[in-house]
């Protein structure tokens, strides 16, 4: 089959499933979850035989190391996948909340209620677990899904949608409602952009590279997710001691994440006093340093910045660094390279507090707190489908609400306008 | 100056503008809401002057008079635009609404604000007084807006704009705040749906043909309004002079509007003792008939619809009619026809009345009233910027909220990850 026909098909099959979905019950939807986990855990060897297919190509075709254990799979993985199927089972479920009620004085009564959005593409790279995990928040939130992996992981992706539909189906899913694009044809991805008549939206999850082909070709709606050049600035008035564990912990707890700081701005009335000991602590946790001129002058390692250093997300162990004259140029700075993502101020000033989190244009605006905290689960939400970078529909951490949509009941007695 | 020079001038002026609108007082919006009422209203006559322009050119070209209707300015047209912005100076400010606020068990606090989506470009067709209705309200969200209007009213749209952002601008609006794309260049639209650095949404309004234009081109995300094939199914257990009511008015009272009825669903057990007054009615008021084999049984001047039929929305007197066999035959037809905008169904039965509502996938779902009703004032919310009709972000008549986005702002003591 050509990877038009398996578009044009399974968008079809997706479509019809979704209508289905959107009324069946939560006891369904939630026994689905579980059989699904059940089966991921009973058929884990099969899964496991799959993603050593995946392995052995990704290792001949000579991916790094840290690309080959995004990819593997070990029974313990595995449990864990099944393990999150049976925490988005226990989430309430947010369809059918009526979030508005209202009679109108012409004796219409107007209800806000929560619906499906109904088809949701996904397009994704190495990680397996991805897999499971979107399908089970766009499940329990009444989509179907239509997933599009990376092509090093296709056998891994194959072996578990098969594992986890099946048990769907069985549950009383509709057919349809779970499906993965099998061709690795990278045509296939610029054609799922286009299947506006079948998707409702495309949530793009990967590097920048795969976000900006999405957001360029698609004419189905996009939630944008990820990109995250985070600024932690330390204002003049900060706690030191806290500043330093909050800007070490942003940079080094987790460096591949997209809510990781990637530039360190420091107010120049305590850049002598703060630098040498904090650019020290980077330098041996083994990070690069970039900096301004200013913060050269603080530890022999660190290298001059380009204006493209402020501009990059590393997702690694690299930072920048710029002291900076005043708030006003921490906020023009962060107005200009920010991607809308996270940003925290380190101050003891209530005043420059209140304005960081007013005049900063971002998802997560952070007082005294570390920008790592921008999560589903840190935020409360019990799961996380991505983080959105973009302003409309949903921003920041995305947990069920965010893939639901709204519909308008009216109930009248024979009204004509 | 080069339509891309002044598109890129106009979107940072507007990105600049939309920084500080953000923090802008209540207060300061409305006084300026005023200001530019009072301004159309004292400055009228320089705006007929120019409108007359765009309608002797328009009559030259050959504009319909129904289009010369839309175009042309009158001083009332003028008052009742000045009387629009002074009405959304009196609504609430969305800005600043706390939606949530939660402390987490680490000790963080979360709250979840509301704040402008920042920069909104708007294209529109013909009636100049969407330049005013757009901007007030774009403006009282706390947005900046670049426009974007039909080159057969450019001298309105510019001595509007002119008058507007000049007086929103003395009460303390910041410059850029109110801006109009003022070259007529048909390819400064496709420039404008790239600008990606400096919008942050683009509104189109206007027919299908701009809306189709815009989808499929823009790399700024859309909210797509207005197309809408809108159905009425007349079941079998209806109150059929509620029906025929209903019917008649969701038709005739305003054709051109997209929350008019376009196709009319009976159930085959009521359709010989309905049709045939209905149609006659219809005819009588000047309606096309266009139906199905066996509506034709039902009155001479019916002529046989086309598979084409089924899928326009016409915007005018004409109505395309078909009996079905039953409730799901209905259901099939508007899920096939559908454009998601507003259905209605006439019933007294409350599970037909129950499932019609779950199961028809639209921004509106009316029971026993007219789809007229689907409309920003209407619906309660004193204003409208369209009707949205894609399931991201809004969905049906977009009021003040439909034009923010919200941020999270989280206050912590030091907490790391």
């Amino acid at each position: 089959m050509d990877y038009l026909s398996e578009l044009t098909a399974k968008g079809k099959n997706a479509k019809q499933a979704g209508r289905k979905l959107a009324t069946l019950s939560t006891a369904v939807k939630n026994q689905a979850l579980v059989s699904m986990a059940d089966a991921l855990e009973q058929e884990y060897r099969g899964i496991l035989t799959a993603n050593a297919i995946d392995v052995d190509n990704g290792r001949a075709k000579g991916l790094s190391e840290s690309m080959l254990d995004r990819l593997a799979l070990t029974e313990n993985r595995i449990q864990a996948m099944a393990e999150g199927l049976r925490q988005i089972a226990q989430l309430p479920d947010p369809i059918g909340e009526v979030l508005s009620k209202e009679r109108r004085p012409n004796g219409l009564e107007i209800s806000k209620v929560r619906v499906p959005l109904g088809v949701i593409g996904i397009i994704f790279e190495s990680r397996p677990n991805v897999t499971v995990d979107a399908t089970g928040l766009c499940l329990k939130a009444g989509n179907a899904v239509l997933l599009r992996g990376g092509s090093e992981a296709i056998h891994s992706n194959i072996a578990i949608i098969n594992v986890i539909a099946q048990a769907a189906y069985k549950a009383g899913i509709p057919v349809g409602a779970i499906q993965l694009i099998e061709t690795t044809d990278r045509q296939a991805v610029n054609a799922m952009l286009k299947l506006k008549s079948y998707l409702d939206v495309i949530i793009p999850r990967g590097g920048a590279g795969l976000i900006k082909t999405v957001v360029e070709n698609s004419t189905v709606p996009v939630i944008e997710t990820g990109t995250g050049v985070c600024h932690t600035f330390v204002d003049e008035s900060a706690d030191l001691d806290m500043a330093q564990a909050i800007a070490l912990n942003a940079k080094i707890s987790r460096p591949g994440t997209c809510n990781t700081m990637e530039t360190l701005l420091v107010h120049q009335g305590v850049a002598e006093q703060f630098l040498p000991a904090m650019l020290s602590l980077y330098q041996q946790a083994g990070v690069e340093l970039r900096g301004c001129p200013e913060t050269m002058r603080y530890h022999e390692t660190v290298k001059l910045a380009s204006d493209e250093d402020w501009a990059t997300e590393y997702l690694d162990f690299i930072l920048s660094v710029k002291v900076v004259g005043d708030l006003d140029e921490a906020l023009d700075h962060i107005h200009r390279y920010s991607t809308l993502h996270s940003e925290a101020i380190i101050t003891q000033d209530t005043n420059n507090a209140m304005r960081f989190q007013q005049e900063v244009d971002a998802a997560a605006v952070y007082v005294n707190a570390s920008t790592r905290f921008t999560d589903g689960f840190e935020f409360g939400f019990g799961a996380e489908i991505g983080i959105s970078t973009q302003k409309i529909h949903a921003r920041g951490p995305m947990g069920l609400a965010e893939l639901t949509s709204i519909k308008y009941l009216i109930a009248g007695n024979g009204q004509i306008r």
